[in-house]
């Protein structure tokens, strides 16, 4: 029983060219060679091993990911890397560094909010990790409501500085990645103050730590790591407590506003929100292609190990027991996940396309009216799909660890790395639950302004007729999936937010899945077999969450109890059409065993060695007798009872 | 804005006494009493503080755990404790300790497996902890078909020994909690290989490790931790690979079959199986129970955080921010969490009951047929139990932890460690996915045994008339569970296993939910005040669920939609209803501080403080400047670039 051939046999059923597949996931061959680039990079250096970090204490995590941030810092200077090209870098490192939020939010902070004069003095040494930043926003008892925040910058004529200030223990700056320990300045979100009176929220570039010994500074009462998270433990998320901390006047972030000598406020009206909103977008976008890539990870180990693992023997004409991909249950489990990851990836290319031809809008656009429908509309979209796709990805991650039986508990399957790390995305960025209103407000708003034509609003019975006509017609789906939207927008819009914001959820996740397959239903026009497998996995996403959902449907009398029978034997048709290409479909993700960093996931299948091996180096295997034995155990042993 | 007073506000709006309230769900005034001596304690002995956990890598973790273990041990046995004070004082420290399998599966086995002559021997050494033991069943690539298993045991007659011996790397036993660091000898399951042939799986006493020195033993090739896991990090699950490792023909364990010195097997029949599902029923009922504490735990957390987390203005009339619990979302999110709370603790009971009732029947009954029948009838119950509330708390845990933003995904909350902790019960003691088959099976064969008599087959249509008949007899939601399971059991009974295993799963989640709300129902006619509430939550539990899962009742007309809209109605009218008794119901867990560790879930509700304390602990913050400075970040910052 080798698991190894059972994965070679596996990848000769395969329907379609992989490579094709994995070509037409990153966007072009000549992506994928790029990737492939930075992937030998990465795996060449021995520092960027993940194979330790399952062992490390926290300290110890977060020296090791010291040690790789440099390397990478020092990589990106040396090469000159390209933002893109760091990023993909970055990717194929695949750790939450010290250093993530020192490029991806201190750095794009000081580009889009400094003055021409500020931002040649502190871009090129941040770039250069001359200096190293954050950006400090939330706060210990202030999250989604950013109006709410405590600190104080006060501007003092006398000596023209501000004085950044936090008043009470809530106002603590919390949470900010790469505070803790490693940044030693930083850009603070505060209420300013001129001459006693609040002139609402700007942005302050603070110093925390000396540039010489990394010594906290004066004025900051208490710097230090907000603890053991989740995950993300390689991150020295951090908290810092000012007290009348000064810095000079000309330490606003002065593009878009400034404090003059007096004390009086001058803004540059317009143009920050706008491009706010473009940054919270691009943020979001990121969030919904990073879902994609995490559940393809899961589905990829638990796709794997399914194949190769074996339980039970129904047949008496066999003595090897049944690979438990065979299983309905496991392929009802696993094949709409794989699914949902082939959508999440085409989705997160639709978000990319909007979100430039916004930007094109923002720059170019003559009509304010036009680009700021354009803005509304791409803002609720990201909203949505941030808060589904994260949501799908992290029930996904964990319904493949539970695919994996007792070995899906071991840090060595990968996933509860996985799903550890990833989860914080369900509140970062935007709360789920609260994002899901920006989706309603915008539909409620277009319906009301929409109403009178009474447009789409002419089917409200599904005209399915046979079986088939659920996978021949994809139109019957998406007609399914439009007319949820609009009902459960003629039902609430009229209504009290208060009391729908249940609704406003599920037509927030209605609004998203229609998205979706939508966007899906574009991707999956191909010639030859890749189209084929395509459609299938197109069809099983659509039919899959209609059942998962069917009461959306059936109360209405939109869809009968036929037809959701039909969908159920659909899906079942699809699963056992796409189970010969179970295999090649999570291969075509193309992540390497570094990247994967599971036993069970392996390339080659040999998983079992794979975890007798890790054991190894287990810290607590390094001896035969334990430390604390003979403190600890000894005395129960030896004692005379 | 002091988030004491809220609490105090809070407990104030109470409309039950929840002392009282705590005695019904201990079973009780003399069970909480008694918890409360052992609480008190644990709560004296600094030994068991939590507070640390959360910072420790894992040998450290490892090494405190032992510590707990030797103080556990000593009390047990300076106090003699009965193994019933033991449980207590064991679910009071609250981790899963080295020494937990060893009194909670090694100690019970030797009990039940050993001849009497055996058991002197050994079980007053494993009962003083003299031998430290544990059960190694599963093997590497072998879990729940346990006929799979490849360890063997092959008799020499020569020297009248067994050789216990791991064939293959697949066979390494695996996953054996206690086993890879502290334990020095073992229960093996293993192939008896008589004269060659293989007899089936049969248990041996075997020793590991010196009790002089805990140093491995000869015929150990290997024995270790098999590494971090998600959670459950104190415990050392382990591995022992054997190469030809030799013990006497007596360490067979004799109560139900031994093989005499000529090598032949000499077997008690019957008895053993039944006592076997004895165990696995008393098993899968303490899951049910942990699922229901584990639940309410992160319940506690949640709504004492959302009592005193505020969020947004939305009135002009005041300068405070909402508590996030009047959002109706986090009202739905946790509400029906807490009503399943109660559910579990009460089913619970009621699994207790059946299981007390039935070892009285295999003791005293007279009657095979009706012994095997309730064994059956207990069997599949508990099966399907384990399997539904395992998972209602693992997914419950989670939304409570995405229900506190922000601060649910720092170790802080408790919640994290909760879940991390919990979720290894979806996949141990029976795959939530098998479990479901043994309840089908069940339920087709009492089926068909009663097919012809058509009962409890009359009512195909709820007659549900008016919104508030769903509230005021119960008797229609009763039927709602009931017909569902029927349909499913009707629709499915004749067809192949194979095909119908997704079906499978969602009957035996039907048939679950079912026992649970009639057992809801059962314990909710009290009197008085505490009777109301209870009522409210047995409602709201029935109601969301059967809304949860509208689409199985509408799919054959069962219900209507008008009926399914009632339903939302009445769940929205409930959650305003339980809003002022919300923090009072999770008090009524009465939980300790030290129990939950979560500086959220505070009983005093100090939470900002208690998190902005708690910090001061990380290492990370033990120094101003970090370890690692010098050589990864000075480099850059000092760099000439």
């Amino acid at each position: 029983m080798s698991t190894k051939k059972d994965l070679e046999d596996e990848r000769k059923k395969a329907s379609f060219n992989v490579q094709e597949m994995t070509y037409l996931l990153d966007g072009g061959k000549q992506n994928s060679e790029e990737k492939q680039k930075f992937k030998d990079l990465v795996h060449k250096e021995k520092a960027f091993s993940k194979r330790d970090i399952i062992f490390l204490g926290r300290s110890d995590r977060y020296k090791r990911a010291l040690e790789r941030s440099q390397i990478l810092a020092e990589t990106v200077n040396k090469m000159k890397l390209s933002d893109e090209e760091r990023t993909i870098m970055f990717e194929e490192v695949d750790e939450d560094l010290p250093l993530t939020t020192h490029y991806y939010l201190f750095v794009p902070t000081l580009e889009n909010q400094c003055s021409e004069k500020q931002a040649k003095k502190w871009v090129p040494a941040a770039r250069a990790c001359k200096i190293i930043g954050c950006y400090a926003q939330t706060e210990l008892g202030h999250g989604s409501n950013v109006r709410g925040l405590e600190t104080t910058a006060t501007y003092d004529p006398k000596t023209q500085e501000f004085v950044i200030h936090s008043p009470t223990t809530t106002s603590v700056k919390w949470w900010v990645g790469g505070l803790g320990k490693t940044s030693n300045v930083c850009v603070v979100f505060a209420q300013l103050i001129l001459d006693g009176k609040n002139q609402g929220l700007y942005s302050f570039f603070v110093p925390l730590r000396s540039l010489e010994d990394h010594s906290k500074l004066p004025g900051i009462e208490f710097i230090g790591d907000i603890g053991p998270k989740f995950g993300f433990n390689a991150m020295d998320n951090g908290c810092v407590k000012f007290n009348q901390c000064r810095i000079p006047r000309t330490n606003m972030l002065a593009r878009f506003a400034k404090v003059n000598k007096k004390g009086q406020l001058i803004q540059r009206s317009g143009v920050s929100s706008r491009v706010n909103y473009g940054t919270m977008v691009l943020m979001r976008a990121n969030f919904v292609a990073t879902a994609g890539v995490t559940l393809a990870k899961a589905c990829t180990i638990a796709t794997r190990y399914s194949a190769v693992r074996r339980q039970f023997n129904n047949s008496q004409n066999s003595h090897q027991e049944v690979q438990v991909i065979d299983y309905q249950t496991q392929q009802h489990r696993i094949f709409p996940l794989i699914a949902a990851s082939y959508a999440l990836y085409f989705v997160a290319g639709t978000m990319n396309e909007m979100y430039n031809d916004m930007m094109d809008e923002l720059k170019n656009g003559k009509d304010v009216n036009v680009m700021n429908q354009k803005l509304a509309l791409v803002h609720a979209i990201s909203s949505g799909l941030k808060s589904l796709s994260t949501n799908m990805t992290s029930d996904g991650i964990e319904e493949c660890r539970k695919c994996c039986g007792g070995h899906g508990y071991s840090q060595m399957s990968g996933l509860p790395y996985l799903y550890a790390t990833f989860v914080h995305r369900n509140t970062a960025e935007g709360d789920n639950m609260i994002l899901t209103q920006q989706v309603a407000r915008y539909l409620f708003k277009s319906f009301k302004s929409q109403a009178s034509t009474g447009q789409e609003n002419k089917i409200n019975k599904c005209n399915v007729s046979c079986e088939d006509d659920w996978v021949q017609n994809k139109g019957h789906y998406v007609s399914a999936y439009k007319h949820r939207v609009l009902r459960l927008v003629k039902e609430n819009h009229n209504k009290p937010f208060d009391e729908i914001l249940i609704d406003i959820a599920q037509l927030s996740r209605a609004h998203g899945m229609c998205v979706m397959v939508e966007s899906f239903v574009k991707n999956c026009n191909h010639q030859g077999p890749i189209g084929v497998v395509l459609q299938k996995l197109c069809n099983l996403f659509a039919l899959h969450h209609l059942e998962q959902d069917a009461a959306h449907y059936l109360e209405d009398g939109y869809m009968s109890g036929q037809q959701l029978q039909w969908i159920r034997n659909s899906v079942r048709k699809l699963l056992l059409e796409l189970r010969p290409d179970a295999v090649a479909l999570v291969d075509a993700f193309n992540f390497s065993d570094h990247y994967l960093n599971s036993a069970l996931g392996k390339y080659d299948g040999d998983v079992y060695q794979a975890l007798f091996d890790w054991i190894k180096e287990e810290p607590l295997n390094k001896s035969d007798v334990v430390d604390g034995y003979s403190q600890h155990l000894k005395p129960l042993i030896h004692s005379k009872l």
